[in-house]
């Protein structure tokens, strides 16, 4: 089993709710890495037996560091349209919440479709590029194959500050695994906290809150499968102990598989 | 009282919850414009009990259009931290969720800050531009004083695609009035859908989920009072029935007051 389905896997209770468990694999500085947290509360409802169609947006806010252990996931669908779902989540430790989600499905059908964001032009492919060394980093870096075309973690920390904080990496699972809502869900928080990037300077943080939006469907993600996409990153202002950044994630056909928002708490 | 004042008007109920109305003022297509659903979703913790500091992050799901007449709106804290405090919200109307909101709120405290996006250069100031004659369009656009330097609607629906859906438009509360969280939230959905921009067709278009991030404290708010903000809105991608944009609010002063992005349903 993947190491990513082993931290993602959900039992389901007779009440409803789901039971979890942390995974040592997913571990980050404290508590897990968030983006399994965002993909545990999206599992949910993708597990949850009243589902309709697939994710479009997807909404975390991180309330508390997760204790090593069970956690409990309650799912509610709020209502059932036609073609759109929204669902409520709440993941609780201890009966008491740690973080809360919200989501919308929907069954998508074939309209006029265009791109407006653009990818980055004249970048390396992956096999031009070498793997970040995790080495050092916390458990849940090791589980990603990061290739940075631009902007990586510094080598040192010397706060010599940028004039931005923009990435361009490629990423897959490691080991490689078939991309489904989930998986992206997660690597859409794999891009580091901006602030060590602009700022070159390791400071207490934490993101508040995470939001996806999957322009991919489902077939999309089939064809990507296991292979390397695109993560571009950027912040767009840090001010008095919050800032937020904004990523775009795409296949490497140049598909806009999800856009990606989260405001995120640091310390001087 | 200021329309938007009335349309945001809560009244405390024994149950803990609050009892809103619809406004005519506010009204769009469908039922009320969803900025001032969002205004109202963030009113009930602003006016609650036992909030702590003020606004970081907003969420709205928007479920299903309100009928003209009340709603009720339940706020419930999640979990309060020494500087954060985390909050769900729901807006029924007749028993049935028609909305689903999260908010994260916190004491902030001055630290290290800078801006990494840019507003735009050479923009010609609101007294140099002309209110977009809000004729013909749905009541909510009629309580918003909007300055298009680029990118307002068309005079013609003529069809014509356009290269992007860019806008750049000087925007405030008619008759002004002093920007507040509520009036934020509220004005940050106020960018026209842009589907209707690129397309130059008009089509059937629902937002499903709005969020906010707020970088503004009360202080600066209260400083940019009465006056225009700049809004720049974007598209990031259109694909089969949705599309997500993107959206910066500017203080005339070049302060970064708001990011928000959306994902809109939309039918060819």
């Amino acid at each position: 089993m993947h190491p990513f389905d082993t931290a993602t896997l959900l039992e389901a209770l007779p009440d409803g709710s789901f039971r979890g468990h942390t995974s040592p694999a997913y571990a980050n500085m404290v508590g897990p890495f968030g983006g399994v947290i965002a993909a545990c509360l999206l599992q949910a409802p993708m597990r949850h037996v009243a589902r309709l169609g697939n994710p479009i947006a997807l909404t975390v806010n991180f309330a508390a560091a997760l204790a090593d252990g069970e956690f409990n996931i309650a799912a509610r669908p709020l209502r059932t349209n036609r073609s759109t779902q929204h669902w409520a989540m709440e993941l609780t430790q201890g009966g008491e919440v740690a973080a809360s989600a919200m989501a919308v499905f929907a069954v998508r059908r074939e309209t006029w479709s265009a791109p407006e964001a653009a990818p980055p032009a004249n970048l390396a492919s992956p096999d031009m590029l070498t793997r970040a060394p995790p080495i050092g980093r916390p458990a849940w870096t090791h589980q990603y194959d990061m290739r940075f075309a631009r902007g990586g973690l510094p080598d040192a920390f010397d706060e010599e500050q940028q004039l931005d904080s923009v990435s361009q990496v490629w990423v897959r699972d490691e080991p490689p695994r078939p991309l489904d809502f989930i998986a992206l869900a997660s690597l859409c928080d794999s891009f580091f906290p901006r602030i060590f990037v602009r700022r070159r300077k390791i400071a207490p943080i934490g993101t508040v809150s995470l939001t996806t939006y999957f322009h991919a469907d489902a077939a999309l993600l089939k064809e990507q499968d296991r292979r390397h996409v695109l993560g571009t990153a950027r912040a767009l202002n840090f001010r008095n102990g919050y800032f937020d950044q904004t990523a775009e994630v795409w296949s490497d056909e140049w598909q806009l598989l999800a856009s990606s928002h989260q405001i995120v708490y640091y310390r001087d």
